[in-house]
């Protein structure tokens, strides 16, 4: 249970438990993996895999107050519309780990025209397309 | 009955069709008032006015496939993120009005800090606040 | 005859009547060849293929009122402010289709360094130098 | 007579003969007048007023190999694309004074909803209504 | 003494060190005051105030390996290019009050040119002269 | 001497000496060598690789009033928090070449989490890691 949620700092997590929750919340997302690039990162830049697992991970997608799917399909909208593509191929990964349809990922691409333009939406359908390419190649003919 | 939702594109659709559509958007989103942001548009920008209309409201947002809250939410994400904060504040507002909380606004801004930065979120907080005390002025006391 | 240019939105028009538009703009920029990427886009994304073909194309790209010399460099000058330069190239490419020389577009990308910055133009002048070559290799050894 | 045109440096230019040239530039491009925001500059930040002036407007701004027009309309996209507004203003406002019609002002706008979304379109109208306003107030009643 | 600095994640720091850390960091940046932006946050929105006070400030500005001086000024050139000019405004005002000087600030807007353009330096410059005229104000005549 | 540091524009300089000390700018940050992609520009975008030579390395970077340090961190925390990382691995490595440390650097790239957000870090880092590697490959095994 998450005391946050209540709207008061919680004064007496420690680091190590926020990096506990981060691990438990990108094993949620990936499938019950640890995240590669994030790995990548504990070695030569440990304050940031820090950052990304502790308060990324921990701290902000593990708060209640909003479903997962939402976040997701929210971080995919801001991933979009700002250009960060490898970024929203990862985060749509997670929303089609959760539950997330197709389809939905392929509205918040479409709304992206109206915040950012038709050529950022464009880009984004197009990383879109490979993630879904993946993920059938993944689970092979049926 | 939305027949772009089967994936294919509506040929018979007229821009009459989309703008009466788009009408009927705003009027569910903004409590049944026109916009006037929009309204301004119509005499000095009469294309850009038929493209909000048509295009963004008749087009993008009535589109099935998605439910409105989180359509709203992610367009909060993507204007936040991007710093347009006059329009992340029109479609909060909305948002407001189709029943999503403050408490989920509030998520969407807290996650934003991961895709755009604390400032980004900072700033974004400040004009939520505008509006929930908007909010609450025009529902007087209680 | 474009109605829409005397400020009036174009009430019957169909999105079938914007999509033979967007087609017949697209052959004229593209050299009488449809967009490989809106192409792609049709299957798997058939409203922003929509979006694409009968907005941005059908209903923007058609308008009277700016040459169309002028209004592919000021979509170059903007797509390169902001980094797009995938789309930057496209739009470069539709601008030497229909006459612009090659002169005419360094000197947008070369004014893009006050918008922009100089590495925003650096970066830009390394894909045009792409498509100029290309363009060369394309027409062989004269 | 622009010797950089040819495509060589102009080796034996001094930055005095720059700002002469910037001088001129900003007097065609604003009626006789010097530019305010400039003049404001000199005196805490005497770097960048001579950055602006010898180098935007001397050496961009008066280069041959585009007309002022078609420079001014880039701009003007540009600013708008990526959100500087006060900076399209004096642009735009640049762009009248040569006499760019506000018809052609406004179709660049419109197409700013293809690369930068329809919100970044729906500030700028903003924006030029404004100018358009002040322009008409000051030619007083007729 | 700060352990993070040597490469591994401080496990068992807790949130509460982190805020007082951070209210360490904002006084001695503040010339001892709390931060008001901060304050107003603390009730609305109180986890991005745990954020900018636990994270932002108790973990990223209190880091050694780089001088409170460089650190400072590459969060203003940071602010600067991306067009957040109240919060640069912030910076460079405790960039000022950690002993950096005006020149100093103006020298790392002039570069902005380079990565940002000349007139996103411009509008840095127009927020620094505020800052400076406020400081000027704020000692009284001499 | 840089004359334009003591707040008057230096009337009688050409554009020749300007390139003369941008070339020997370069050559400090760029251990004798001069930058293939500015030698790249030479021939095609002759404006752009003056412009590149005469005012960024020959204006901004050899301006007296903050160290080359100083100012090349600034510049990797704008070009990080901007998104253009080939010109951010590009000063880094200038940086790296004038005896800032690989630490120094990560600790820019840490506080960019705060104005750009945690996955502009995280991109950045993965950039800086390649030219870490490519150092030590370059220097051999030891």
């Amino acid at each position: 249970m998450f005391i946050a949620a209540m709207g008061v700092p919680v004064l007496a997590q420690t680091v190590d438990d926020r990096l506990k929750r981060g691990d438990a919340v990108i094993r949620d997302l990936n499938r019950g993996q640890p995240q590669p690039a994030l790995e990548r990162m504990r070695q030569e830049f440990p304050f940031l895999a820090e950052a990304t697992e502790a308060y990324a991970l921990g701290d902000v997608w593990s708060r209640p107050g909003l479903d997962s799917r939402t976040r997701q399909l929210a971080a995919v909208a801001a991933f979009a519309a700002t250009g960060q593509l490898p970024f929203m191929k990862v985060h749509a990964g997670y929303a089609l780990n959760i539950g997330v349809s197709e389809e939905e990922l392929k509205e918040v691409i479409y709304m992206i025209t109206v915040p950012a333009g038709i050529s950022r939406a464009i880009a984004a359908s197009q990383v879109l397309s490979e993630l879904f390419a993946e993920r059938r190649n993944a689970r092979g003919p049926q």
